[in-house]
């Protein structure tokens, strides 16, 4: 199969997190890119180099003001005396439709929605060449190919179309699903991190060309809390065009494939001309967040039972921290969804 | 004058809070009352004591779910391993009417706005205490008093219903005004606090009983950012009920006095049985925060323009930060307002 990746991912590389109220190791680190790369070749996959697309793709999804503040916040940050040094907001509007704030510790606060995304001097060109790394990766697909995983980070699917959020800044699925809608067709995208999928529901919340399917771990005592519960279904046009489906943490294989069976029967419903998988591989039993248990054979499982639905695939990586399973969760997840990539 | 105190205001003393991402000293200290007391007291003021009012009396101003949340949260925050020691928000909801998390990080971004307003394992006692002083002082004016001074700590107009922010965890003014409204009065709320009263204009914001009046930094640059615009003028029923005076960095007393003059002609107009005003004191050209500029003669220039309204006054404190003018302040302001003190 052919893996899209992307050396810039290295330059994004913030050290802290606010969680809790204090601050801590930043777990979204380079070495989780290297370590999936080095197990995908490792098991025979074929590399494939980013393609540097026109900038102007990023505004088919994320608003110009969000864009801006991404290219030029960190540098303006560091002339506030006294700054942490990276970006972390201080304050959140409570309406998002009143003023917009010239100052960037408001503006900070407006595009950034918790402590866990910290903005460093590398992450805007790290996060472009993830956007384009999974822009790529659709490409290839839309050309013919039947399987392609892109190997994004920082991940995307926390980000909104103007709001950056849990080490995700660019939203890459959406991004590469609309550069299929752009040509007309359907897409689906199946979310199976662990943490519901807010960003990508939220762009397209109000539209039914796109259907968002996200299976996670409860938000009732989970990130993202505030949203990603079953009775959010989409609004407007949207309307019937996401599906949620919370699990209850610690859930295992068996309980996790038979939610995933009513995702890929609606998916298949929907007829997508593409299916996007939002692939965190964090719902595995060892990752650091223990939102969910699924085994380093279960995502083997999750892979087949998503490549039964025969539609052509692009997989965009999403969360996943260290932890020794996370390459072999990687390996195992392609291997069930491409039995036999020297026949695709 | 009268002027309303609480003694327990001093359990409330957290010791950090984030601003531009790093951990920075409080400046809402315990010292900023007793300074605040001493010198009304060296002027001649007379000292009240607070009233313990009902319980019950909070929950006319803000919901059950965010009182519940306030009384327990610093217990249940203790448990979080690793967790800070005063409770400092995460993640923040893009729209409030989502789901409303059960987890204890969940709720703290859910109700409080920003990193400003750190709660320890004395919050909830002294923001109850502060709100009982407020109500005290509103029942002393309701009793015939012409003007009353409570002075509330910690201060209460950046809390909305559900949501603490900026120092700020009861809505001390609101549940004055409020002591009022239940009576079927009309009050006018002017807050002449440095920053914009957004938790006061967002509580009243639809009702057209309590007239909201705030001159304030301009939010485009200056907290609370996303609010406290010119053109918020309420909605429903409460449209044209609320006035936003935002002023530029550094106004002076002669521009202020002017803008003012127009506050002051609004709320003459609504014929309020009450008028409380929402007395920070930061305005001052020697606040940290330096967002206008008032000397302290400004400060009884202000107190008198307000007080030729001739309408009975309750001050409810706010913000007003450690600096040598702190007292002076607060006793010219209450110089302007009540110059002749005996012969009310």
């Amino acid at each position: 199969m052919k893996i899209v990746h992307d050396q810039r991912h290295a330059l994004h590389d913030p050290k802290n997190f606010l969680v809790s109220g204090a601050p801590k190791p930043n777990p979204e680190v380079p070495r989780r890119a290297e370590v999936l790369l080095e197990a995908a070749l490792a098991a025979g996959h074929q590399a494939v180099a980013t393609e540097d697309l026109p900038l102007d793709y990023l505004a088919r999804i994320h608003t110009p003001e969000y864009l801006r503040f991404l290219e030029t916040v960190h540098a303006r940050w560091k002339e506030i005396p006294g700054a942490s040094a990276e970006v972390i907001p201080n304050m959140h509007p409570r309406e998002r439709a009143a003023g917009y704030p010239a100052s960037v510790v408001g503006q900070a606060g407006y595009h950034m929605t918790d402590t866990a995304c910290p903005i460093d001097g590398g992450t805007w060109q790290a996060a472009v060449a993830a956007a384009n790394c999974a822009m790529t990766g659709a490409g290839l697909v839309l050309a013919g190919e039947r399987r392609v995983y892109a190997l994004c980070r920082p991940p995307g699917h926390h980000a909104y179309a103007d709001q950056a959020g849990g080490f995700c800044y660019l939203n890459n699925a959406a991004l590469a699903a609309q550069r299929a809608v752009a040509l007309g067709a359907r897409v689906a995208i199946l979310d199976v991190d662990v943490h519901h999928g807010n960003g990508t529901q939220g762009i397209f919340y109000e539209r039914d060309e796109v259907l968002t399917v996200s299976l996670h771990s409860d938000p009732i005592a989970f990130y993202p809390f505030f949203v990603g519960y079953a009775t959010e279904r989409g609004t407007g046009r949207g309307l019937g065009y996401n599906l949620n489906i919370p699990l209850p943490k610690g859930t295992g294989d068996e309980a996790y494939l038979k939610a995933l069976g009513k995702a890929l029967e609606r998916i298949a419903a929907f007829r997508p001309a593409l299916l996007v998988v939002a692939l965190g591989l964090d719902a595995h039993e060892g990752d650091p967040f223990q939102g969910l248990a699924i085994t380093t054979g279960g995502f083997r499982r999750i892979g087949a039972a998503i490549g039964e639905l025969g539609l052509p695939t692009l997989m965009v990586q999403e969360g996943g921290y260290m932890n020794a399973a996370l390459g072999p969760n990687l390996v195992s997840f392609l291997a069930g969804i491409d039995p036999a990539p020297g026949l695709a």
